[in-house]
Formats: structure tokens, C-alpha cells, sequence
């Protein structure tokens, strides 16, 4: 973000002040208006609407936190929750908990049993609930169920991270718009609230037939946690689709250490590019940033470079000349952003060129060599040269996702589980193949829904070969109900049908159904291991389990799971930043927009997602701090 | 700190609140006045008195730096320097001035010689002003010599830190009262303001005879820097004093990396602790803070624990009981703190006793093995047990300071070099036995006048065998005006005339003098090695260096020195906070307070004394944070 103020700054009239920031504004939204190469004009939010929605979003954001910071202060005054231990026990002793043998024996090797986390043992004999993962499920869940264990559960969460982050605005911290600590917040902290019981370790396996977590302690000791209901939350990992040399050479943007060390590295290879020693070759691969990847994160940290390296990074290193930089993004799609809808990855594009920052789209990363990247073009005509290398100082890979170990141990061992590569769960989250176990964000997908069998089905049931209208209405209201993610495909009902009675006999028949059932299939994807989606189905596994905590018989349970409404993602819009103070949004339905409004709506809406107040007036001070100031060019190590 | 409005929190009537917050004044105030323990009452400013003045303080340091903030800002967003370059040159390549080498061959190695720094070679011509180290000393050297290159020198700064750290706050980043990056600022970004030339480089060897330095770069790659003038400020290194252990199995509180550090394992130690599978014995083991060297960074680091535990910790780590948890100091001397005055010592034990933090005195540390700290108490009788363990979860080692091994090389060097702890300078900051070099900061010691041998030459100038009260006074003067460390022995001339002159016979004999000589010896000590010195030291060579600009010869140099003052610290006061919302403070000459307002004095002071207005600000919302909020009990690591 460019120092907004800056012009307006050297005199001090506040009249010539208030008329710079006018003027500076004027020039901005100016620029934002401008058309982008879109494909249509009607599928794109007017500019000039998303300014005014972004900065009123931005206004109530940045003014809820201040309101809602009163209220929370209050709140935590009143200090400890106002009941009182029952009992207490040694804490940390193995076996406080009759219920449960002392130790258990697992592939030969005896492990103890922990049913006692804090010395508070009021809760000991209430039902078991297990949480693994400290990330945006885990947390959702957490937060919207604010006295858990008063509700009948005794909440238990193991993680290997005792932080919650904020994974959205990574790319941020990597050149120190925000600093590392307002983006994460203390799982102690959330848990307190929900009187949960943290503690740090790792899951290794579920003994599913035992009803037992084995896990990993910090000091690196096995032991078992039993659980009635375990809710698995423990994210993804990146995928390098095997691309030799990825896990050596380049770096992942996951976790707060990749920010760390991205933003200690990017002011080392300054530095050593500064170096008198250093030759021009080498200062250019030094200054080269590649990144394997067009997605949000791409193209974000991508946002980030520009913005530091076009502010004070060319100031405060004159030896360095902004020839010596480049920022090379390698796609291997079409388009950058290709989930965003097209009009975004034109405009980003346009953006990114306007920057001078490179786009390489359709190319395959071969291997990635210390200091040098391959690819191959794969439009290539034959005869055509169509390798190339790229020599770099950092290497980004953030190409997608992949299955953690721990993920895939479980997967393997439950043959319902026909989904390689993630967890499979039914609409109402519950693991395929096992009982009482449920799977959110990026370590689960939901299974998609076998029309045809249903539809077969309802054939038998009216024991007719074609189904009439108000039948067709109700066999596609039971599909849409017990798999929401289909709904958007199949409304308008009146429509689908007319288009699919070829033979405008006024009922639909086996063949035709098939084709309807066909083309929807086909336009039925996974949710996207997003932030968002995790959080949403936090929120809907807080409300169910707030249910079912009053319900303590398993068939009773499953009764009341029933009844519920299985989950249903709501879009509520993706968005980039590109740089430059500005950001795309794509609300979904072809809803999109872009330019600084956008970028405010985006802020905006970081600012109103946060887990807690802290994080919410860190985040405002950091961007507060960078609207007056300039980067931080300093690198401590580690 | 304590969150001290929490209280007042929980009711929203600001009457009440102003009420509450009274309240909490008034029992703070009481327990300030409380007495302790203190020799004598006389000695010690009144408690109330520091108070107001410390509020007083605090609050005109609060609102200079908003003011600073406008006129700051101001200046910054003038942007360039308003001179032009006069010619371009590539950068970095060796051989840029003409009037050096390309290349120099030292022990049978060819080494590159750098004589330009950045693209700008306007100033190329100029006599090389070469300033190693980026602490206290360098950067008041650059603060104080704005547009230092303006004023006839080519200046490059060298350090392998690209940052100026504010050493006294570090023991606040061990727990996060304050962040790391509210404790550093860029150096790049300091040497812009004065346009200097900055590089990342260790100074390896100083080759006298060539004037040059020898260097290695980031990268490893050694290279030379000629210098026409050369000023030393590398600061000193941890010292072990030979204890076996020390550096494999404590830590040290010396830079940003060891903050960082402690701060994650202080977290890690309380999340192994609350794991079930943990140990009693273990648990006491892990959460067993020792801290070896009584003085302030020790005494902070112990007040900085205490007031994390005793806050939050507790609260989130429901599974721990204060029982587990002890800080002990051990040192070696008869009090903590024992540069400070007795009254000082006394009440900071009295406070330590107050929160359960042991005071281990008299102990010669004699071992440090992983996890067990031995040592001797050296006040036991014959036959008496006298060595004992301390079996610890973090050892912290701030005995003392020792040489590093660059200002081991330079001493080792030149013959006049007799001090082997330290570069000995003049009292004008010359290094002693080389020509145009200067060293400052906890690298270097101002040597002690050889008085005896000025006074027999006065008595071989007047010819007598004895001085009389006129004589007498010129030659103390002449003392004081070159070592000006003597003057506060020397002061109250008619006193010491009388006070030596045995025999009363109104004149001072050689054996009257001798013993006035070798008491005033006895007292003289070498300045302390802490930041207001070397501050101090770099705030005097940036004035000599500015004077100096304007005299280009040698001759001329020396002429302009010697009419220069010699260099005269002037103590304003130490500091130490000793935990929940106190300090102490010796202003010297027996002058001293402890409690709130030495607290808000503390602070202020610090707030004044920041380098920059960015941290300045960071420092403040860092405090204002605490004083609402917790901590940030997360732990990420590195």
C-alpha cells in the first residue's frame, strides 16, 4: 500500500490537506473506473457501486471493532466463568477418569491413557468431545460454541500449533504490511472462552474401534486420548504433484514460519545484492521472484513484492536498480486466478502487466534446481523450443493442496472411504464408514450425491416409467435437501423441466432424467479448501453439537442429526488483492469487481472475520501504520 | 503490568471508572511510599516526589512524540535529498575510484577493494569515513552528523546487523510486553537521513598500514574498504568466565534472536509441562527459571516473568498450579543489582522476596549442564555443604561482557595496546598507537590519567619540592581538563588541599600528593559498559567529525583535535524495572527511587530516547496494549 497521505502531508493547511486526499482520491477512483478487458460489462459490478460498498463496509468494520472492543473488554474483566470446581485432581495424572484403563496396549507398545486435561475435574464423566486442529474449523467450531463443556461435553483439543492463524492474509506478512503476531491468536485464549481443554500435540492415528486418538505430545511421547465424538479439522497439506527438487528449493506459504523466512530472505538477498562483490548476473538472480502457481496466494504474494519493491526498497538500496528485480508468476493454466471468474483474471492480468510483473500461463514446472526453475510450455508446437529455465533468489510453490499422513492413515483403513484424497464426509459432515467422527475444512470433502440411484429409485416407489411434474418436483426437493450443493444447479424447476422433456410429453422418462442427471453431475465440483468454506462448517458442527449435547443416547444422537439440515455453503465471495491498493471481489454468479473499492471491501471484511479483538486492533494499527509509514527493511534472522 | 483499568472495566459509567482508576492510584501510591529497607532515608529521592515527576515525564514524553509524529512525517514525505548525482558508475563494480586498486593482496589472498557503495559517486572524492557496527554508538554517530557526507566524507557504514536494536528493552521481548519489531529499527533507513552508505558485512581485520579494512560480506566473500578515517563500535560479546556449559546449555539476552528465542521456549517449556504424560519432578524441572548475574538485564528478565506468570498464565494453564513455577537469580556478588547504591539492592530484594523470586547471592556459578545449574556458595564455612543444583527449564547467562574476537585481532596488533579487555582510547576517543582510528561503545575503554607522572613534571616546571594552593589548583585543573573522568574525585579543590596537607603547612609535598594520587586512583573506574555511554561517546565523534570535515590535512586534523574537548559522560540516571508496575532508579550521588513513578519514568525516558518516530509509536501502542489486554500466549516458532 502506497503512503496515501504522503503528498498532502507537506503542507500543513488542513484545507490544502483535505483537498490533496480529495484530489488523490478523485485520480483513484478514476483509475478504477477505467474498463478492463471483460468479456461483458453487464456481469460486472459497476466500479463506482463496489467504491461506495467497500468503503461504507470498510467505515462499519473499522468502527464495529471499536464498539465490539468495549464490549469484550467487559466481558473478559468478569474474569473466571462463574462455576465452581467440583473436584480437583494431581493435575496431568493418567487414570483420573475410572471409566478408562490407565494405560493401553497399541501394535505391542503400552500407552497411557490421558482423561484428565487441567485440574478441574467437574466435567470428567460428561460425554468426550475431541477436536483435532487449531486451524479456521477447529476454531469456527470453538468460537460458536461458547461454553461447550457446560453444555454437557468434556472438549478436548489437540494441536500441534497452539495458535490460531490467520491464513488469508499470509502474503501480507511476508514483506511486514502486517506483522506475524496480528495474524495469529492464542487456541489457549479461544478455548478459555469455550472452557475447552488445549493441549499441544501432534494426531497420529484414530483407533476407531477403540474410541482413542493416538497423539503426539510436543516432547515427542505417544498417548491416547478417548473420545465419544471426535471432529477431525487438521487441514491440508502442500502438494508438489511430485515435481522433483519443489520440497528442496522452493518455499511453501502456509504457516507463520513461511512468512518469517520469506520476509528474512527477501531482505537478505537485497543485501547481498547490494554487495559490492556481487556480480550483475548474480544480483539479478538474487532479485528474481518466481512463483509456481496463479492462484490467490500467487498472485497476492506477487501484490506484496510490488508494493514493497516500488515503495522505499529502490530508496533505501540505491545500489540496486529496479532493472536488477523481477517477479515472474508461472501458471499452468490459461489464466491467473482461473476459480475467480474471467473478467478478474483479465483484469488482473492487465494489472500485473501494467506492474511489470511477468506472466508465464500455460506452462508445466518440471523441476525446480538450487537457484533455477524449468518449465515447459504446453502449447508448444513440435519442433518448437518449449523448455525454459528461470533462474531465481526465492521460489514460491503454492500450487495446491495435498493429504497429510495422518489424513491418509485414516482414509486407508475405513473401506467406505472411496475418495483418495481427502476425507469423505456425507453432507451433514459425518465420516463416511465410521460412527461418531465428523471431518471439516481442507482435510474432508463432501461426498457428492448418486442421483441416478435416486432417481431410480423413486421410480420403483411410483412403479411408473416416467414421472409428471409435481412427482419430478418432489424427487429433486429430496435430492436438493439432502445434498444442498446441488441446488444451485437444479432450481427453477419449471425451466429444467421443459428442457429436459425432449419429447414435450409433458413427463419425464428414464432416458431423459438421465441426461439431466448427467449435466448436473458434471457441474457439481468439491467445495474450495478455502477459509471460508472451513468456517461455515465450523459454525454449522457448533450448532449441531450444541443440539446433541442435550440428546446423550446414540440412537437418540442420530435421531436428532436427522432432523438437522445437512450443511449447505453459502459463497459469500472470493477476493485478491493485485497490488497497488487494489483488490478483486467475484461474489459468484458473475458478480465481479475490482479497483480500490474493492480493496477496502476486502479489508473490510479481514477486519470483521477476525477470531478476536486483539487481532482485530493489531490488524487496524499495522494498516493504519503502513497508510503513514514505510516498510520495516530490517531481517533479523529467525 | 498488570491490565490496571481492568477493574474499572466492568462498569460503563466513566464516574466509575474515574473512581476506580483513583482507587487503584491511591493503593498504588501507598504501596510506593511504603519504606523499605534503605541505609538511610536522606539518600533516597522521595517516593511521592518520583511519582509526580515520573507522570510528568512519561506524559511530556507521550505527547513530544505525537508532535515529533507531524514534523517527522513532514520531512519524510519530502522524499530525495534536494542534490543531484553528478555521474552514474555501475554499481558496486570494484575499481570505481581511480585513486585505489582494484584488487590487494593480503596474506597471499587477492581481495577486491570497494570503494563504492551505491550508484552515486558524487561524493566518491571525499576523504572515507568508515564506521563498523550498527549498535549505540554507530547510530548516534549517524544521528547526530545529519548529512554527514555533505559535510566532506564519503561514509560507509559496515555491520552484520542491518538493524539498530534497543538493547534496554530486550528483556520485555522475552514475554512479549513489547514485540521484537518495536525494538528495531533499519539501519538502511538511519544512514539515508545522514547519507551514509550501508553494507551487511563483519569486519574480519583492521591492516593499519594499508588503511583498510577487511571484511566479509553476507555471502561469505571476503573484500578490503579503505578508510581515511575509521571508527570502531562493535560492541562486545556475552561472557563465560570459563564456566564449563555456559554456551551449550544456557542462553544469552544480547541480541534480537535470543529474545525471539526465549519467548518460544518459555511457552514450549509451559506446553511440555501441561501434557498429561508430564511428570511432577518433570514439571518443576521445566518451569525452573534460572537466571545467573544479578544485574539489570537479569533483574528484568526475572520482574518480566514474573508479571507474565502471575497475569494470564495461570489462567490459561488451567493444568498447572504456581507451585510448579520459581525464578531464581544467582549471583555471585553480596547484593542484585550491586552497581546500583545499597538502598537500590535492597529494595529490589525486598520486592523479589515479595514475589516468591529467589535471590541466590554469594554463588560462583561453576557448571552448566543440560538442564542443571551447580554452583558454589562462597560464604560456607569449613566442612559446611557448599555446592548445590538447581535443575532448571531455562538458564539465562548475563554475567558480563567480554571482547570479541575482531577487537581481540586489532589489540593484539599494536604495542600500546596494554588493556586486554577492551580497545583503549584517549580520553578525545582516539585509539591509542594508530593514526585516524576512533573506537567507542563496549569495544572500547577511556584509559585513566597517569597522575603521578603529570605532577612530577609540574614539579620539575616550578622547580620547588613542594606546591602551593595556587600551583596546585592549575595542575588538578589540567588534570581534570584532559581526563575529565577525575573531575567529580577532584572537585572541592580547597577541601582536598586541606584535607591532604598532612603537616599543615600550606603546601603539598610529593609524599602529600602521592597519597592524594593513589586514593583518587582507587576510585577511578572505566565508564560502564551500557548505552548511554556509547550513546554519549557517538553523540561527541559526530560533533568531532563535523568539525573535522572542514580540515582536510592531517596536521590540521591533529590541531583542531587537540582543541577539541576530551569526551565527559554525564550520568543521567540508571534504571531497572523490578516487575507488577515498579522500578528503581539511582540518578548517582546517592539520589534514588523505586516504585510506580520511577515506573512511568522508566518508560518515558525509553520513550524518549527511541531512534526513530516508527518505533517510537510501535513501543507506545505495545504498552498501551499491555495495559488493556494480555499476553499473547502463542508460540510459533521461529
Amino acid at each position: 500500500m502506497r503512503p496515501i497521505f504522503a503528498k498532502s502531508w507537506t503542507s500543513f493547511s488542513p484545507l490544502a490537506r483535505g483537498v490533496g486526499r480529495g484530489r488523490w482520491q478523485v485520480s483513484r477512483l478514476s483509475s478504477t473506473i477505467s474498463p478492463v478487458a471483460a468479456p461483458s460489462t453487464k456481469s460486472r459490478l459497476s466500479s463506482a457501486r463496489v467504491l461506495v460498498v467497500g468503503a461504507v463496509f470498510f467505515g462499519v468494520g473499522a468502527t464495529l471493532w471499536a464498539g465490539e472492543a468495549f464490549y469484550l473488554a467487559a466481558e473478559e474483566a468478569k474474569g473466571e466463568p462463574s462455576y465452581v470446581p467440583v473436584n480437583k485432581a494431581t493435575p496431568g495424572v493418567p487414570g483420573a477418569d475410572p471409566a478408562y484403563p490407565k494405560t493401553m496396549t497399541i501394535n505391542g507398545e503400552e500407552l497411557p491413557v490421558a482423561t484428565c486435561f487441567g485440574s478441574d475435574m467437574a466435567d470428567i464423566n460428561k460425554p468426550r468431545l475431541v477436536i483435532l486442529g487449531s486451524g479456521w474449523g477447529a476454531t469456527s467450531i470453538l468460537k460458536h460454541t461458547q461454553d461447550l463443556d457446560a453444555n454437557g461435553y468434556y472438549t478436548v483439543v489437540l494441536s500441534p500449533t497452539n495458535y490460531f492463524l490467520f491464513t488469508p492474509l499470509l502474503p501480507e506478512a511476508t514483506t511486514g504490511t502486517t506483522e506475524c503476531r496480528s495474524l495469529i491468536e492464542s487456541i489457549r485464549k479461544i478455548c478459555f472462552r469455550s472452557r475447552a481443554h488445549y493441549c499441544e500435540a501432534a494426531a497420529q492415528d484414530v483407533h476407531f474401534d477403540l474410541k482413542m486418538v493416538e497423539v503426539i505430545g510436543v516432547d515427542g511421547r505417544h498417548f491416547l486420548v478417548p473420545y465419544d465424538k471426535l471432529v477431525i479439522g487438521v487441514g491440508a497439506m502442500n502438494n508438489t504433484f511430485g515435481v522433483p527438487g519443489v520440497r528442496e528449493n522452493a518455499r511453501f506459504l502456509k504457516d507463520i514460519q513461511d512468512a518469517r523466512y520469506l520476509r528474512h530472505k527477501l531482505m537478505t538477498n537485497f543485501e547481498t545484492a547490494a554487495l559490492p562483490t556481487t556480480s550483475e548476473e548474480e544480483r539479478k538472480r538474487l532479485l528474481s521472484f518466481v512463483i509456481a502457481g496463479g492462484g490467490p496466494t500467487g498472485v497476492e504474494y506477487a501484490a506484496e513484492l510490488y508494493d514493497f519493491l516500488h515503495e522505499d526498497l529502490m530508496k533505501y538500496f540505491p545500489d540496486l536498480t529496479s532493472s536488477d528485480v523481477s517477479v515472474t508468476i508461472v501458471q499452468s493454466a490459461d489464466h491467473i486466478l482461473n476459480t475467480f471468474s474471467e473478467a478478474i483474471s483479465l483484469y488482473a492480468e492487465e494489472r500485473f502487466k501494467k506492474h511489470n510483473i511477468n506472466v508465464v500461463t500455460n506452462a508445466r514446472v518440471t523441476k525446480v534446481d538450487p537457484g533455477v526453475l524449468t518449465y515447459r510450455n504446453k502449447n508448444a508446437k513440435a519442433g518448437e523450443v518449449d523448455t525454459f529455465e528461470i533462474p531465481f533468489g526465492i521460489c514460491l510453490w503454492s500450487t495446491g493442496i495435498g493429504l497429510r499422513d495422518f489424513t491418509k492413515r485414516l482414509v486407508d483403513k475405513i473401506d467406505m472411504q472411496k475418495n483418495k484424497r481427502a476425507i469423505e464426509v456425507d453432507s451433514r459432515l459425518r465420516m463416511k464408514g465410521v460412527e461418531g467422527v465428523y471431518a471439516l475444512g481442507d482435510c474432508a470433502t463432501i461426498e457428492n450425491p448418486n442421483m441416478m440411484e435416486i432417481v431410480k429409485q423413486s421410480f420403483v416407489e411410483t412403479g411408473k416409467d416416467s414421472l409428471d411434474y409435481d412427482t419430478f418436483q418432489s424427487v429433486i426437493a429430496s435430492i436438493v435437501d439432502r445434498f444442498p450443493q446441488t441446488a444451485m444447479h437444479l432450481e427453477k424447476l419449471q425451466n429444467l423441466f421443459e428442457k429436459y422433456d425432449l419429447d414435450k410429453n409433458r413427463r419425464l422418462d428414464m432416458t431423459e432424467i438421465a441426461v439431466l442427471v448427467d449435466e448436473t453431475n458434471k457441474k457439481l465440483t468439491s467445495l474450495p479448501a478455502t477459509a471460508q468454506v472451513a468456517r461455515q462448517q465450523g459454525e454449522y458442527m457448533a450448532k449441531k453439537l450444541n443440539k446433541l449435547a442435550w440428546t446423550p443416547s446414540a440412537e437418540g444422537s442420530m435421531a436428532v442429526e436427522n432432523t438437522l439440515k445437512p450443511f449447505n455453503y453459502k459463497h459469500l465471495g472470493s477476493f485478491s488483492y493485485v497490488g497497488g491498493d487494489s483488490a478483486v471481489i467475484d461474489l459468484g454468479g458473475g458478480r465481479t469487481g475490482g479497483g480500490f473499492g474493492a480493496f477496502l471491501l476486502w479489508r473490510g471484511a479481514y477486519l470483521a472475520k477476525q477470531v478476536s479483538l486483539r487481532t482485530r486492533v493489531l490488524l487496524a494499527l499495522d494498516w493504519t501504520k503502513r497508510m503513514f509509514g514505510r516498510y520495516d527493511c530490517s531481517s533479523p534472522r529467525s
